[in-house]
């Protein structure tokens, strides 16, 4: 099947042709859905998503802008939903839409949604609810799953993951200890503080996918979690306020803080049941690496969106300086270059992992994911940064989306751990992988040296 | 065919795992017989060729060490000969061994073979060689292909490729015009200076692909100049010095001055005869674009080599600063998962331009040949830098091969065009290619949000 | 004197020796009255002066919080008061007190007050008001000076500059041309569009210094614009919104829109009266030089105070990841030295600057100030961003001042021109400066070797 | 005094009036002298010197080029003779002539004679002499010093420092061990391996100042060496082979790699006689210091000097690329620009470590110098990479200077420890300095604030 001629607009025509040999006929036919739906139906509608978003006020956390779900609706028509399902092994709950792709195709549709805001809530394919709804997929009861699992992949209800505490380095999950469980009889008591509880701000928001330290004194820290599926309407549940990323709220999501005062959980509401008290931490295990990417694969769509603004912006005739359009200014146009050499080097980067993926699962995965995790978000800041530079001050207001995307995409180089962690895990894995057959191979180099008569200068 | 598990030694497991269903059967079987001659005959050799070179004097010149022609006999033995005209239009040259092959499959060998100096030489695959014999196989006479060509498929004699010259910005061919042909019936009077002519301080050396200027006066600055293939054993020729790189001579082959006093040529001798004259610059664009993907490719696997001297370093025992073994450091690990990123990054860069050239020709592929040139040479130079300062003074000095790696590598940012050239090209390329798309797309959007009743804030 | 010990918790022991010869007595005592108000008044009021500012609605620009008052009146008793006034053609006008002061000085003293928000107002050293006054200074008529310049001396109003127009480069004023003033008898009617007007939202602010185009076919389009001093109470003056930089309104000063719809004036309204018509360019020239340089002196303080809460951190003893405190892992340290390296650095540029200024005035120190320009906004910046780096989550929230910080330091790299434009002159000066002396000694060089006998190859 | 007006020339006019006030009328006159005893003598007589020096084999370590005595007896009658004794508690040395001069000052000096690569010893002013005349200077016996420190001091002979060892991480001399010295009643016997010796190739060199270890055992590894003064014409001495920097030798001093084979000493070859018996480790600590600095003084200079030269390039009015002179290209103005700031930073850090050892001692700015050695080199890397950028290939050969001092410089990122080790000090010291102070701060703002009645949000 021919590809769409549009596609290499978005993803470049080198890469593109690439990877073009790995994309099914239905990959190409989805790509090529979501192309259209992007262009005629997401972007108009984002600005029109914040014109019905109240300014401030407690109104602006009380309701969502009508045209999600307008656009929800469509994404639906058009079998762009729940795509996110891909390639992993809940595929068959797609419902027969999306199924059968491979991670390798969701990463690049992935990263053309990411072109407009809305477009990636609008297919259900956003965080925190793709996450979420992995865990209760793979460790909800029937009744969780009839609970939570079906409305989120209806896109009725919303979803936090309550996780990150203050003071803890949450990264590394074992440190949680700011949220207890003391389970008396059948009932659990969740006392606790988390912030950062991304979607906890949504007043869709319908579970809280909470992390809990149930047995504090277990030899083993990673036996000390449990997870529990909390209904955010619950008594005791405070939404405390949105944390803010470089002035943004946020809003309608939020990115909250909240305490849990005495609230009164059941047995039933353990992830998957009783049995599973104390496997919080081997849940959460399972739910970060594809999280990790998927975060990479929207990246480089914004950065992609800030060079077309950029784009068009260095060739706006009416925008001159010294005599010359932006275009025409030397170090300008060197920056055009960096930018597309930047998010082609890290697509392909991404798309490395995806396949991975696709071949070894996440687990298998984890070097190309990290590399990914701590290349791609600060190539972006690079790339939106010059974006935001030929705009003026115009680039870190409210009139062009740069200054918002930086923000958000700065949030990435410490969301599940910051960039040096990364780096010490891949630098390990490397020598772990590699050395071993270096070793040998320069000693097998210097026994062959040897019959060779070579003389080797002796210090 | 399952790949030789050698392979995710050189090229990543996730980049070879994102390429490996574009390789046939015969490029998995060539690239399995490159390790085994790379491993077990080039990198011994490597050492053993240095101690055959004299250190310096007349001799330094005077003949080759006699280990490469047993590296060059055992290469056509393996089958590993002439690889480069893979996938281009004149594979039937290559008798039937290693033809068929794509370029993106040459891309994977040519990087396995940079992890030592000799093997690309012992392949006859190196430069200027690859590129002198394209000219000649594709402009030259029958007469010309007999003289030359056969005896350079045979790596019975090498070549130099005479463009560069003193005071000249010669990347634009243009602009050459320290060297004149002034033709006199049915001879051609050559006088002339030109520099950084690689090879030509060979002992083997019997060809020159000369360029100079025959019309200086045509209007079109595309039509003054030829091309001629020139005996460097006619009077005349003068091998004046060869021109250092940081301190190398690089001999035996060298970068040298050469002076053309009153040569005597035949009409003859213009490539393909006489009714070329005038016709360098064509021939000259024809050469330029996968000679430059062919550093880069070969760049990567120096980088991987400087990687693989890293980790030995960093892991040996006895080294150890402060208490800790060097890899125990934060920052030194930390650069190890740069430089282990950045060249998956350039790899994939590289590997996207040579699809682009099996796909589209080289003609076809300027804007990824371009993203390449700029980048690759750019990131090497920095993961080199970190191998030499991990190695100390070591790393500088010629007891490793790093410093002369960093230099080799350093040369790449102008040879072919400065980085700034190539940006500025493909800057240019990016705003011509997607512009209008952008446009376009913008202006649907804009209508379409008069439709939503979006109302943007007038300035 | 001796010097207050202190100043080397603010200035760096080197920093401070270099340059304490030049600090005069006086100096080095107001230094220290500041250091004194800084910790005990300043510092202790910017989490005061957010809880008294409402958070959102009308009222956030309706009122200023009071204990910023509160901090004004104990400047003025310190002698704290208009310390901007150093050195300048204008100290006499400091009232004797801060009067007599380098700008050297002042520069020490600039960068200490940056490490509070609210300290370079409270003495009311802040932009634009500084700006301002030196305009009204400079070229007001008495009566304009009774009207406004007293006032802004004593901190009783604010002032606002009403140069910058959407889809200019308003950084080369002479491209303006969205606001016009018609003359029509004594009258003059301004009408126009304007944006980032800071402290247009100050409900004090009683001034705009208005830039409109009077001429706009003069031939020398630096005679085509004219200065007004405007009262923002005039019919006609309209406060559209306050443009955000990143998510941040800047309240209460904020960075407005303003338009000016047949806002009447009189001729007697034209800065100095109307003999200055079509002196509006001239006037700018003079007010730029030093302010550039002002935000660059509170820059490096800034960035110190950024360093300030980085050490806090990574010493901070619950803070541990892996096993470690973040001070003990090697690119933590490593980024606290940069850091320290990088504000010594930019701090001797901007003093060097400031000393230029004093022996000849802001025109003849072009070349430093444009150098401080495009050096000290970019090292702050990555000074800030590895201070949030440390800080996970909790740098980009509300919860530390470092964002805020960023986002601000952000603005300066295209407030007063780009870093492009800055970095243009800087570099064309330099070549005026110097290269006549180097051809020159070249020159020299040259006939002196002829006589040694020095034979240089010839190309 | 008035200054020299050539003066800014060298030194940037900022930076001079900064420091200028610093200067004394002897320093003004001695700069003053040695502009012109660079440019006037020492600028010709560099390619003269490199005419004279045989381009290979034995004879170019057999002798110095004669024009070097010429220049050392012209800067003996200018006064501009070991210098480097100024400031330092060896200035009576100097015998009234450089004496009484501050270390401010010699940093000028310095810098400015690094213009030329033979400046410096022309004025006695070279590593290693200077650091060896300090320590018999300090700690030799009266007939060491007549032995070694006053043909040193008169330039009659050259030395060496031997130190570091393979395998070794020299920059902690307390790890070295591949040089033992064993004392046999009143005779030492010294076996031992060295490399990176500079100047033991040299003709002249006639005293080593040997670190051997005597007392492997001794608890404190700071006691465990002793240095001695050898005289490398003794039997056992074997100049093995110079280092090489990339592709230089440096001859006629070398980096040499030096055998001791049995060399027989007496206990009066004990730097300052038996007494000092393992006090090596005491005496390299008093020698590291200033030494460092001086490096980082002269790679200023060099910076300079590779600016100088880009200017030239870029303003040749024969080298157009593109229709342009090299200098209208946004992105080389921007290039020359930023060189300038770079300059101009790194000249102040190193003024800024100077003062402080004119107040402090060496012992005293160890944070001022350590901030120099990790800043400058890096700094002047990227300065000459640039300007190397410019000339294209001739900028990395024998054919400009440029590569030269490039890799010269590049041998400075782990001379006297790599920068890592410098950063982690200048951290360690950054937070034993201040930190103290701002915990004491914070804790009294936190006071004052509740006094205020400030609620701080409680997580």
């Amino acid at each position: 099947m021919a590809s769409d001629p549009r596609i290499t607009n978005y993803i470049a025509a080198g890469a593109w042709a690439l990877i073009e040999p790995q994309f099914s006929a239905q990959g190409k036919q989805v790509l090529s859905t979501l192309i259209t739906f992007l262009e005629d139906d997401c972007m108009p509608a984002e600005a029109l998503f914040h014109q019905q978003l109240p300014e401030s006020g407690p109104e602006r956390w009380a309701g969502i802008p009508p045209v999600l779900e307008t656009l929800k609706a469509k994404a639906k028509t058009l079998g762009l939903w729940n795509l996110w399902l891909s390639g992993g092994e809940f595929q068959h709950l797609a419902g027969g839409k999306g199924g059968g792709l491979s991670n390798l195709e969701y990463a690049i549709l992935a990263e053309v949604s990411a072109h407009c805001t809305l477009c990636p809530e609008a297919m259900n394919c956003s965080a925190p609810d793709t996450g979420n709804m992995e865990v209760v997929a793979r460790f909800g009861s029937p009744a969780q799953k009839a609970k939570y699992l079906q409305p989120l992949l209806d896109g009725k209800i919303r979803s936090a993951f309550s996780m990150t505490e203050y003071g803890i380095s949450s990264s590394d999950a074992s440190n949680l200890k700011n949220t207890t469980a003391r389970i008396e009889g059948n009932k659990v008591i969740v006392n606790g503080h988390k912030w950062w509880i991304s979607g906890a701000g949504d007043p869709r928001c319908s579970l809280h996918v909470l992390v809990a330290m149930t047995d504090p004194n277990n030899e083993s820290k990673h036996k000390r979690h449990t997870i529990f599926f909390v209904d955010p309407k619950l008594p005791g549940v405070e939404i405390v306020r949105p944390m803010k990323v470089f002035g943004y709220d946020d809003a309608p999501e939020g990115h909250c803080e909240v305490i849990y005062k005495d609230v009164v959980l059941s047995l039933d509401d353990v992830a998957g049941g009783p049995a599973n008290i104390g496997r919080g931490f081997e849940m959460l295990q399972a739910r970060l690496g594809p999280g990790r990417l998927h975060h990479c694969m929207r990246a480089i769509g914004v950065a992609n969106r800030a060079l077309d603004l950029m784009l068009l912006r260095i060739t706006n005739p009416i925008r001159k300086t010294f005599g010359k359009q932006l275009k025409d200014h030397g170090s300008v146009i060197a920056d055009v270059a960096k930018s597309r050499a930047e998010i082609d080097m890290g697509r392909m980067i991404v798309l490395t992992a995806a396949k991975q993926i696709d071949l070894h699962k996440a687990k298998g995965a984890l070097k190309e994911i990290g590399i990914a995790k701590f290349s791609v978000p600060a190539l972006v800041s690079g790339i939106i940064d010059r974006a935001i530079q030929v705009h003026g001050a115009e680039g870190i207001s409210q009139d062009t989306p740069l200054a918002k995307m930086w923000a958000g995409n700065r949030t990435l180089r410490f969301a599940d751990g910051p960039d040096e962690v990364h780096m010490a895990q891949v630098g390990k894995v490397e020598i772990r992988d590699r050395l071993p057959y270096i070793q040998d191979r320069q000693l097998r180099v210097r026994r062959a040296e040897a019959k060779l008569g070579v003389r080797h200068h002796k210090l």
